[in-house]
């Protein structure tokens, strides 16, 4: 038989994927000789056995019994009996925090009858029956869904009738009546009369929690939360101790340092006589822990007591729940507390000043997710702000701006000191100039996974997504939005929070980050520029830790960067190198055109011609950035343009020409350019010319490129710099390919070495991108120097599909099925992705043992992926500038919590 | 040093990687103490490094000055020596033979002094200046690259001058004008004297082989015969032997069985006073082996002696070349000879009979695709024919009929009982139902993997495709041919042939196939109709050799069946089961607007009112193919529709969407059409919403299917029958997938079997066609009860390109560049695919050791990746109904050749 119920004497607080956060830390609290009113936990187990089967086990009715009944001897008191009878609260309580989930239902075991002997025995009659009044209200609510509202009206029709304006003002009279009212409504509302037999109840209640878990609440937040939807829920039946009963008694909430903003110090609310959903409610205004001190010195010094106990066994800011009863203190629950970003830094590094964690366990308190948020500036909370929708928070940040509809409107406002927010109904490559000119990007259409989401996310630029409100007219440069009247048009201000989605409508105060002037410009400026000691000490914090972090990685960081002014940015964040600069993206914009004549190229003379335009823009680009790199590895992916998109749209270049046509006014250079389009047309661009087959298939088009590189790297040469470019071929296959390509690069590199009189002899490796690759890769190591994997194509085809189609059909659906726990795009996929890069790295170094292996897809800023990375050995990710800082916290932490990846 | 030079007393006959196949076999001849002129063989290794560096190694020469020598030694003569010189010819021999290279330079060694000496030592002047004429007019063309139309218009004005008819004719003077006429001609057309130096004679000749290995045409044959690009050619230089020296002298070819037939009994021609070229060139008629026994019977005697030594020696049918110089006998080259199929078939039963091999031996002399064109009806190869264009072989066979343009002219003709041709610009799935009805399919555009091709082979229906000669208007329904006047229509007949890709204009006779009458109808049957006694030892050896495969095969053969025809078909041609049916196949032609519905379904009754119509159709579909397969296994696949298949096409409905509003006659049902084709329309259909993404997101679609397939099972069972589906979900990625799938298919198949009593639990597997699948197979194992790898799609994934994208814009250039050596959509790619197939099998096992695993893709019918899936320990192919037999032959010749395949 399986064990379904565990006393809070019997288990511990690492059993949280069986007893749940609140069940694991509630015994771990009775285990350290705390007081906490006796209970037991109904395991995750049995909620999951309910949830296959749709009925409660019959072992766990059995076991609650034992359970139940060991309770009541220890106490001597029976639940529910009509003379001092036993009370419990049931609450729902999973491994992972979820206010999705119902939570508490308090005073099971009262009835009709027991509320008498709870009059007598409690001498507070008027307690009594405000606590059956309760009981019967959440139980109505939670267990039987009874919508709140009748509830709520008749306690407000009652108070208005007795002309009363607080709940306690209400007397016994008064809460006898409404008890039947409310009986009334249950009775109405759900078809049953109130259950008076308190088994019954805590049954119920059970069966509530359990079934709360598949609420459509609970799938979003879990989903939201990346949290697996199979894990269940834990069931808490735990003694009720009262902190109404008097002003001797109360209840509270307090945190062993201040989780908002970290300052070191105890920090709580306690309400005299009150219930816990008094606090929550907020009904009347709490005290501080230090207004307790003065009003029951015993009872603080127990408490404190219990939370130095408490953080030094946790080694952690701890968060606990109390109530007073009559002068004795009860602990309700504890955890390990949520805090802030911020707090999350000051505390890790306070504890450590502390001797309480080491410095390498100060850096696992702390997450690049954490860091994130710190660089963001943030909208001040305060002042009036009206909201216009909530979407997807795509990239964090607060940005404030005029509504700006495309890239000729953004860039000439930002250049007139115009502050403008990108508004689309979806973004594109072309839209690129515009998310550079704009302070914010808002579409209308995308998830997190979208172009505009990925690109703004790679800029550091706050985007917000998916805002399926807003209706975008570009053409008449209008928005509409769902439920209001009025156009918002170029003259409209609004405000985007890239942290929580948000959209409001004109200008909201936004707060400068101290975090980011100190990535920027250095701990002594950030210093000095700070303001107040929370700053000032948040700053010091990071530094510890960001210095710690390099300190003990072994994951070297590179930036992905395409242009020079992405090359500075890496480096002012601390980017040791480029690990991937894709030349196709020099090409956006107005230089588009010269790319589109290559592929247009019909003949030699035409093609050759081409490639002459683009050679000294790509020799000027690479001389500048390897100036900037000068000294660090600069990783060049020589061109890997997807054609579709440097050529027109096949459907709406064919509508023209066939609508002009009709009208008469048909441009030949049109329908030429259409013959071309549809010749180059792909029914699978993804699946077609691309990387090295498109370089292998275009005379001339790697010899261009090395050139450039190779005459880059002969002019920081004669001006006496260090340029240390690696040349590396895309979406390679088979060895093959990159034997060719590498033979051709080489006879370039040696050429222009023996015009210049340098040695060129730079690396030469290439991207483990497909399947094929990663299978090969023992073979495909004989001709390269170094891997780099990119994990989004290599997603794409390990998966079979593409991130353009799935996004909006189907990965949501998955996710709900918990097919993924979370879309393979944003954090790798281990067992699948993550075993092609294992394969792909494993056979690279059984041919070359020692073999440099980098990552160089989205999810080298991604900070799950970064443990997996530094797990199977890779030696550098890289990522967009402004995810450096993240990735350099990220490695350090994956260095602490995992030090010896595999090596071979 | 490198040995790159092997006197033929120095190999054997199994170093053709080094030697070539010619050199290896002088080699082994020479060891057998037959009568080779002696002489050594330069190796490949040679060649490869003078391809490599554009030089011919240093070491080459000093090694050839050795070889040479020793010859000059063994002979007492020296090479072109004014007085008794030595002549040697050069010969390319590479390790496959290849008409593509340069093959032979004869008589080096002639000059204008040592041309005199031959005359003396064979007192025939004649025959001394006719050599020298020969050995410019050969070293002209072969070496120096002049047309060879020069020489032979010098010839022919020589003749005419002379007023004789034929070459020998002409005297010792003529020869001799000849001769500086044709010194003349080199001079002029080449820029240089003609060598005079024996031995720059002979090197320039090895160096002419040596580049003739890349020259296009020999490029075009290998990637034709899919010979790698990398092996290089071997040169032979043997001493000459004249068979131009007199009445006593003579040259000839012959086989130790007929080479075409397969009779038994040697066969041959001779030509007196001749030299091989004279044989091959066709001047006079050859004589039979029967009258060089009567003119020469000792040279006869040592020939048939020196024919039974070889066939003994390399237990196999042998060609041989042989020359008798005034009655001495010299063997030039001998190889294991190339034969017709139907001699294949009939040489490996006989030598069995005669004991020279085993019947497992025998299987391995026959392959599937001497089976295939076995298989096919021929054009008889008698009679006028009037060639219009020659292209791809796609599907082989000889198909005649009038030309029909589109699916309701060829069904209408052929309902009709006219013959039809279907002839497109290329083919989609709209045209199956035409390909169906026509007698063959004839395409302008598309290679062999295009639609037509692939699906052609799978019907076994005769295509010819990418002839671009042709310039197909289907709407005014004409076809212009490249080069020639006349416009052809409906009312013309043509006639393609499918093994050499030619296209006739008009009629042409064509025989039918005995082996086919046998594989359908049987060995009774196909005797009494085959005719002749070769056709019945024909049928005879087919009927022994499938029967010995199929004795000795482990790997069991089923077919892809998608309707109860292609089902009774596999039944004939020795299917033991159907390996998949996909039932979105079921759906095209009329019935397509069905799966359109249910595509187009916006609301849940819409799309189950489209659920309610397929079922019956489903249902009936089933319960047919299920009587036809009764007992046997009946793979079916869950439908798997790329969406974009049964839908309009985007761009051709949004012109006719845009020209129709144009002109003011815009039909609002078109319009809303395109919101919904644009909706669904997808980047990458390859990598969108398909198989169990579709499934698992369109509600009921999985459970009408099983429904569909159950209740058909149902009825056969209540009708005393014996059905086994498999119900098979394709497309998985991840388990999850599998397992969902899993349990909404075994619901419907708990509730049908409820609702009639009988046990339907069917085995439930999947398809492993994402690289995805195959590197998580361990853990999708765990739902699955079988795995049947998609190899298409995988194909697909694993090189990360698409069928439809790569054929036409660089497959053809990756072969040329031995990136691939064959299309790896033909045959499997055996490094890449291969590898995920084994990682797939692998991980199935280690979870379930001995669950079945089954391929499915077009590779289950391919003879080279049948053997490897043979040997990485697939349980089953499925193929084509028309390719079973084939597989069957191979899946035996796999078991024969590796019977150990690697198993768990």
């Amino acid at each position: 038989m399986p064990k379904y119920v565990y006393r809070f004497s019997e288990g511990d607080k690492d059993q949280k994927d069986l007893l749940g956060g609140k069940g694991a830390n509630l015994a771990e609290m009775t285990r350290l000789g705390l007081p906490v009113p006796p209970g037991f936990t109904i395991t995750t187990d049995a909620c999951r056995a309910y949830l296959a089967d749709g009925a409660v086990p019959d072992e766990l009715a059995v076991q609650v019994t034992t359970a139940l009944r060991e309770v009541e001897e220890e106490l001597g008191r029976e639940l529910g009996a009509p003379e001092d009878p036993l009370l419990v609260s049931v609450r729902s309580g999973a491994k992972f925090s979820m206010p999705g989930m119902m939570e508490t239902v308090l005073n099971i075991g009262l009835n009709d009858s027991s509320v008498e002997g709870l009059a007598e025995v409690s001498g507070d009659a008027r307690f009594a029956w405000d606590s059956y009044r309760r009981l019967i209200q959440m139980f109505g609510k939670t267990v039987l869904d009874i919508d709140g509202g009748h509830f709520s009206g008749a306690l407000d029709a009652k108070k208005a009738s007795r002309g009363v304006a607080l709940d306690y003002e209400l007397d016994v009279d008064a809460l006898t009546e409404l008890v039947e009212e409310y009986k009334a409504i249950v009775r109405e509302q759900a078809g049953i009369d109130f259950p008076q037999d308190p088994r019954g109840q805590l049954d119920m209640a059970t069966e509530a929690v359990f079934r709360s878990w598949n609420t459509e609440r609970a799938h979003i937040y879990r989903r939201r939360e990346k949290i697996p939807h199979d894990l269940g829920t834990a069931v808490n039946v735990c003694t009720m101790v009262f902190g109404n009963m008097g002003q001797t008694s109360g209840t509270g909430v307090c945190f062993t340092r201040d989780p908002s903003t970290g300052r070191s110090g105890v920090y709580g609310d306690y309400l005299v006589n009150a219930q816990g959903e008094d606090v929550v409610a907020g009904i009347r205004n709490t005290l501080s822990l230090a207004d307790l001190e003065s009003l029951d010195p015993e009872s603080y010094k127990d408490l404190r007591a219990a939370m130095r106990k408490l953080e030094t066994h946790y080694r952690d800011l701890c968060d606990i729940e109390f109530t007073i009863e009559r002068g004795k203190l009860w602990l309700l629950q504890t955890r390990v507390g949520k805090r802030t970003a911020a707090a999350a830094f000051r505390v890790a590094t306070q504890l450590v000043d502390e001797r309480l964690i080491t410095t390498d366990e100060a850096l696992t308190r702390v997450t690049g997710d954490q860091l994130t948020q710190l660089m963001f500036p943030q909208f001040s909370t305060t002042g009036e702000r009206d909201l216009l929708t909530k979407a997807m928070p795509a990239s964090p940040g607060a940005a404030v701006g005029f509504i700006a509809f495309d890239n000729a409107e953004a860039i000439a406002r930002a250049e007139a000191g115009e502050s403008v927010i990108l508004v689309r109904r979806e973004t594109n490559p072309d839209d690129l100039p515009g998310m550079v000119a704009a302070s914010g990007v808002l579409t209308a259409r995308g998830g997190k996974t979208s172009h505009a989401a990925v690109v703004a996310r790679g800029m550091g630029k706050t985007c917000v997504c998916g805002a399926e409100a807003l209706e975008v007219d570009a053409a008449a440069k209008t928005v509409r939005v769902a439920g209001r009247d009025e156009l918002l048009t170029s003259e409209d201000i609004i405000a985007i929070d890239g942290t929580t989605g948000e959209v409001f409508l004109g200008s909201v105060e936004v707060a400068d980050s101290p975090v980011m002037t100190y990535l920027r410009r250095g701990l002594e400026t950030a210093l000095d520029s700070a303001g107040d000691i929370d700053n000032r000490e948040l700053i010091t914090s990071v530094d510890r830790l960001m210095r710690h972090a390099d300190k003990v990685r072994r994951l070297a960081v590179r930036a992905n960067a395409d242009t020079p002014d992405d090359a500075r940015h890496a480096i002012h964040r601390g980017a040791e190198g480029v690990g991937l600069c894709r030349t196709e993206h020099m090409f956006l914009g107005e230089r588009k055109k010269f790319v589109q004549n290559l592929i247009l190229a019909s003949t030699d003379a035409e093609r050759e011609a081409a490639l002459a335009v683009l050679l000294p823009l790509q020799k000027d680009d690479f001389a500048q950035m390897m100036t900037t790199m000068n000294g660090k590895p600069m990783t060049v992916r020589l061109i890997d343009p997807p054609l579709h998109e440097f050529l027109p749209d096949l459907t709406e270049l064919s509508v023209k020409v066939a609508v002009d046509r009709e009208k008469g006014v048909l441009d030949p250079a049109d329908e030429s350019l259409l013959a071309v389009v549809r010749k180059s047309h792909e029914a699978n661009p993804m699946l077609g010319l691309r990387g090295a087959r498109l370089l292998l298939t275009m005379p001339g088009l790697i010899e261009l490129q090395v050139r450039a590189i190779a005459e880059a790297a002969v002019e920081r040469l004669r001006a006496g710099g260090d340029p240390r470019p690696e040349i590396m071929i895309p979406l390679i296959g088979s060895i093959r390919e990159l034997q060719i390509a590498r033979e051709r690069a080489e006879a370039v590199l040696a050429e222009v070495g023996a015009e210049s009189g340098y040695d060129l002899s730079f690396p030469i490796g290439c991207m483990i991108e497909l399947p094929r690759a990663a299978v090969t890769s023992s073979h495909v190591a004989e001709e390269a120097d170094f891997f780099s994997f990119g994990t989004n194509d290599l997603t794409q085809t390990t998966w079979g599909f593409s991130r353009d189609d799935v996004e909006t059909s189907f990965v949501g659906h998955y996710i709900d099925e918990a097919i993924f726990g979370t879309s393979p795009f944003e954090s790798i996929d281990v067992d699948g992705v993550g075993a092609m890069v294992r394969l792909g790295v494993e056979g690279g170094r059984s041919t070359k043992p020692g073999m440099k292996m980098g990552v160089c897809g989205e999810h080298g800023g991604d900070p799950d992926s970064i443990a997996f990375f530094h797990s199977v050995g890779i030696d550098y990710v890289s990522c967009s500038p402004f995810r450096v800082p993240v990735a350099r916290l990220e490695a350090g932490r994956a260095a602490v919590l995992a030090p010896e990846p595999a090596r071979q």
